[in-house]
């Protein structure tokens, strides 16, 4: 029988797609089915940096450096701060350094393994960003060789656990307002730190509350009576045997957080607390013993834009760990789902599996499809970083650029980790809630992932900003409604084709043919002009609306730039939807085997028709698609979700993550081995003619003897509407 | 200046009205705009139970009763349980139960009750439900006097702590194909209690792994070689001394969970376990010494039915549980976002608070739109509950009614919850995160709610089958095609006027004018009309497209209703959106201070328009809106968001929670104070002459002096970049 098949096979060997395959889902079962090259595919999903994600796998994979549940957070702190040894022992956490230094000045590569570090405990993942990606970050991009020399070496070893001192309670996204001051004073040579009310106390800083032995604090930079903007400063915060606060320095713990209680954040403050002049770390500002200033830039406005630019590392790393993230919940969601009969009952047939509900299906798959446009757009945003970091490519627009893309696609993969990792866990149900299975502890530690590195809110108003700047300096001269009206009406592509973020991703491969592409929904080219299409659009409608708001006076500009925010961050949204969709018709163009090929582009197009369908109401207000076709996308979808079917787990097999990674219970198969054992039992139970009768059965034989009236057993059947077929 | 009105004013004084305008929204502070009556409203949102509430809300109010954040699951499990005992002494949890043993008879009040306690704690809620609202309720409405005199009193005291053991790791929600067997035999005059397999173990069981000493356990009724179906047994689990396992029994603890840690979830399994025969709770069915079963109901099925009716009060208690959960969610969300300036840099105009900010209206209004929605929604389905319980209205249909009200109602405000309370959480940022201000800690415990008591996805099956079911009641003799065409064509609401729980709404209150209605978005006709139809043609068009289902053979049939299961699930949900709409309307009529009813009514509107917004494509893909007023939707959400803003205060302060139950440092003005500090500091500092001068704009004077070039100044402005105002 088709069960002993199905357990010779094993549940969780890939080589055996037939054994997959369910009554449900007939079609997926033809012998002419695409296979997807499990290996292959997991290799391209690896990226440039693949060698080193092995790596940092096989370090996440071990036991030492994993999260242990049901810590308090104080347990959890001291657990978290001992991994950190762990990592420098074993030279994960080195690389972005200088060579000189026992550094690789490898920086692409240094995000990825950061970002697998999530796998281990996303504490782990923070609280390593924070002391090496922020911390020793600031210091060696924002300081000069006098700092490496005296600090790195420490900051590496973690001798100097370290705090990343910027936000304020008063200030979360808008750095340049921050009130802590460093005052010089030329007469002592020293700086003056303080903190002048409140709302300027250092917030939600991490290593602050406990283990931080020094700072780098971002303060107003004051000298002769001119405040020269944001400048960081090298602080020593502690007692480095006692681990008291030094004078002038006091904070508070943050207490416990909704996730992430591996790292302990914490407040400080600063009351007229003198440093050397030569702890600010001045690569980008110095200050003479005189107190004259002087900047290799003379413009404060982009001093500042480059002092932060580092703060994008951040971003990249976040992005990253949570594309991780949802790949390790579908997976582990998905081979629950094909192993989980929710109804068999005594009966003798096999029920369908809960991954061939057309609902389970919709479910999981679609996040599967965005999992897997999220992380090719991830591996092109690493890339984008080292071309930036390395030098190779490194203009001010390169950086504007990667500032840009990363302010898109956090924010997106960061939502969609947490809605991912919350669809999971009520798809496994009960199972799904219990810490064994991961789902809960993931979705309360990478929470903060949405609001941290910079609010995904405010990124994509970042991003809209951008988009419309672009717009107006592509049109400088031109009307803005005039030209409003010409992009919507002619849809040709080419205002975004000419601005905006090009040499990141193309827009539009064959701007010739979009009005006849745009008809046809099924195909790379169709999506891509309906996607591209709303993007111009609504670019350009805000930009429309928004034409003269610089010359009005700065309330009314406000007002009308406010009465346009929320379609403002859709277009944001929009855009980076459509940087994900190119990302991963580009990685598709790279796919050599035919069978993966096929599988993936199925997979691609339920991406690009879930976005045309999640903004139908647009497509069809603007005229874009007719309501007949329109219709068409949800069937699509449908048949779509049909065909990935059969490939569903090697699709989150080649994410290639272990029992050591996965480390959910029901991600190993014990749903499989428990329904295999209960079919056993009724099977032999029939065998033996030792089952009882249904009392159901009996009355409908009395029935049918004309001694019961049948109207009542058929109110039975009513009770089968608790089942997932409804 | 507005900043001392504001101050003097007292920013949580909810009779000043006019210091929370802000400059972003100045229509709003036209004298003639109406005024919310707090305290009615207030009332009114108490409902009828409001003195049981005001008991439930003093006592949940009290610090013994409180969630201590960061304790391990161990100690949590402890506090819970004694707080349990604080319960019992203060008469909280014993008005279901009879009057005879010191209960009050009063089922509606008693859920009132329950559904406020989960601002105490929400495993203290969840714990009290498994104590008395299963285990006792079981004992009380499925077991005989006999029983109730045995075990009714040592389950009001707490002296027999209870498991509600019903579900198993193989069967969530289809409870009818549980595998745990209960065996007469006669000869002994005792039912032998069996678990076959692994899969059959009981699962997630409150109690189980600690506190219970006795157990309702559901389990297939054998005797005499039939099988009865499902039955309910008391089960002594535990030595009272040494809370030892008894003989045959053992278990494990489900360990630490998502959420909801003060309760002891865990497995339990049976081995050949004989009770006596009067151990079965046979108000339902009994079996005589000699082993012949007999039961006053002589359907299985019904029989089933009935004995399952009374779960249906956990979902009632959960939907009213979340509705409180989202309410005190947005009380502090809004709150914090009225207080909030993020940019209030050294300039000396006062800059927009969050909640003058359009995205941010978005994301708040909609959901306390939603919120008052589901709470009027909520009270209506308490209502109809205490009508069943009562036995007032106690027929058939009615339970049925019940039982499809309370699946429509439980999942829509159960994921409301989760998302209002994520949507809060990150509105705070960084704040919205730490467990100190709740969001965080309240969604986790609420997680499960989405899955237990009936996973929503099935919940919401159910109430499609039931709508199918009238659909196709209705018309049994009319060819299902031509109705179809019929209705969709017609749209004139009959369909499901006349079909379909319509003694809990009224779906059309003027069906003669529709067409006109429809046009008109703006009105309650016109929303009503949309919604409406929506739900008619959803069913209508798949009653159509599943014509015949019945007759196909198992496996067809199954992949027929497979095919629409998606728009199955979505029809469903427009059906509970429009009792929500309903409920929400109605409560509009009921509301008598005009100023009240002003606001009200743009509330329900936002909710409505929501609503419509949401399934724009629909409408527009289905000719019910054309593309030119379908535009005009999203202007008009817009519009309501600037109505509303003046009052959204008011609208959070009616839902009368004090500091002793928000508990949330940022609810409570700590914002404001900060901010106040902060503006102090700086009037002070330029009035003293000291303020430094800021480089930007002494650069901008050189300019001006023709000594630089004005060029790169202005590159210090694309920071403001970085804003909430983009």
């Amino acid at each position: 029988m088709t069960e002993l098949a199905d357990r010779a096979a094993g549940h969780t060997t890939s080589q055996a797609p037939a054994a997959r395959n369910s009554p449900a889902a007939p079609a997926a079962r033809t012998a002419g089915s695409p296979a997807v090259d499990v290996a292959a595919l997991g290799e391209q999903l690896l990226g440039k940096w693949a060698g080193i994600r092995r790596q940092a796998r096989e370090l996440a994979g071990r036991p030492e450096l994993h999260k242990t549940e049901g810590l308090t957070h104080t347990e959890h702190r001291q657990r978290v701060f001992g991994q950190l040894k762990i990592l420098v022992d074993n030279g994960a956490v080195h690389r972005a350094f200088p060579v000189a230094l026992g550094g690789e000045d490898e920086h692409g590569g240094n995000i990825a393994g950061f970002q697998e570090l999530v796998i281990a405990d996303p504490s782990l993942q923070i609280k390593a960003g924070v002391q090496w990606g922020l911390f020793g970050s600031a210091v060696m991009h924002l300081g000069t060789e006098e700092h490496h020399t005296k600090w790195l070496p420490g900051i590496m070893s973690l001798d100097i656990p370290g705090c990343f001192a910027m936000t304020e309670t008063g200030h979360g996204s808008d750095v340049a307002s921050i009130a802590t001051t460093a005052t010089y004073d030329a007469a002592a040579e020293e700086f003056v730190l303080h903190t002048p009310f409140r709302a300027a106390w250092k917030d939600y800083i991490g290593n602050a509350a406990n283990d931080g032995l020094a700072a780098v604090v971002f303060a107003q930079l004051i000298t002769n009576g001119v405040n020269h903007g944001v400048h960081a400063f090298y602080l020593d915060l502690r007692d480095p045997v006692t681990k008291e606060f030094l004078p002038g320095i006091g904070g508070e713990d943050d207490g416990i957080k909704g996730g992430l209680n591996g790292i302990d954040n914490g407040r400080l403050h600063f009351t007229q607390v003198r440093i050397p002049r030569t702890n600010l770390l001045n690569r980008y500002g110095n200050v003479d013993a005189d107190g004259t200033y002087s900047s290799p830039i003379a413009s404060p406005g982009r001093r500042f834009f480059t002092m932060l630019g580092t703060l994008v590392q951040g971003r990249v790393s976040l992005d990253g760990a949570a594309v991780t993230a949802s790949k390790l919940a579908l997976k582990t969601a998905i081979q629950y789902a094909s192993e989980r009969r929710q109804f068999n009952a005594s009966s003798s047939t096999d029920e369908e599996v809960l991954l061939d509900y057309q609902r389970h299906q919709r479910r999981l798959f679609t996040r599967l499809a965005t999992t897997y446009a999220a992380s090719f757009a991830s591996e092109q945003l690493l890339q984008k970083f080292d071309d930036v970091f390395s030098g190779r490519h490194d203009t001010d627009e390169d950086r504007q650029d990667l500032e840009t893309l990363a302010a898109a696609l956090k924010p997106l993969s960061t939502w969609h980790a947490l809605d991912t990792l919350q669809e999971c866990r009520e798809a496994c149900g009960g199972a799904g809630f219990l810490i064994e299975n991961r789902f809960a502890s993931l979705r309360a530690d990478l929470d903060v992932y949405a609001t941290f590195e910079g609010d995904n809110t405010v990124l994509l108003q970042l991003v809209a900003k951008r988009l419309l700047a672009d717009y107006a300096k592509e049109f400088r001269n031109v009307d803005f409604g005039v030209l409003a009206r010409y992009v919507v009406g002619q849809a040709t592509g080419a205002a975004i084709h000419r601005t905006g973020l090009r040499g990141v991703a193309q827009f539009m491969a064959d701007s010739g043919s979009v009005q006849k592409a745009a008809t046809a929904i099924k195909d790379e080219a169709g999506q891509r002009a309906l996607l591209t299409e709303r993007v111009q659009a609504m670019v350009a409608e805000v930009g429309s609306a928004l034409k003269g708001a610089n010359k009005l006076p700065q309330q009314q500009s406000a007002a009308l730039f406010n009465s346009h925010q929320n379609e403002l961050i859709d277009a944001a949204q929009a855009h980076a939807e459509l940087l994900q969709w190119e990302a991963f018709t580009e990685a598709l163009g790279k796919v050599e085997d035919a069978g993966t090929k096929a599988v993936l582009t199925w997979l691609r197009d339920l991406f690009g028709l879930s976005l045309i369908e999640k903004n139908l109401s647009w497509y069809l207000m603007n005229g874009r698609l007719s309501m007949q076709r329109a219709r068409t996308v949800g069937e699509y979808i449908n048949r779509l979700l049909v065909k990935i079917r059969p490939h569903a787990l090697d699709l989150v097999d080649a994410f290639g993550y272990g029992p050591e990674h996965l480390r959910a219970s029901i991600a190993g198969g014990a749903e499989k081995t428990r329904q295999d054992e209960a079919r056993e039992f009724f099977r032999q139970k029939r065998a033996s003619g030792q089952a009882p009768l249904d009392e159901k059965i009996l009355l409908a034989r009395a029935a049918r003897e004309g001694k019961a009236q049948s109207g009542k057993a058929q109110n039975g059947k009513s009770q089968k509407g608790k089942s997932q077929r409804g």
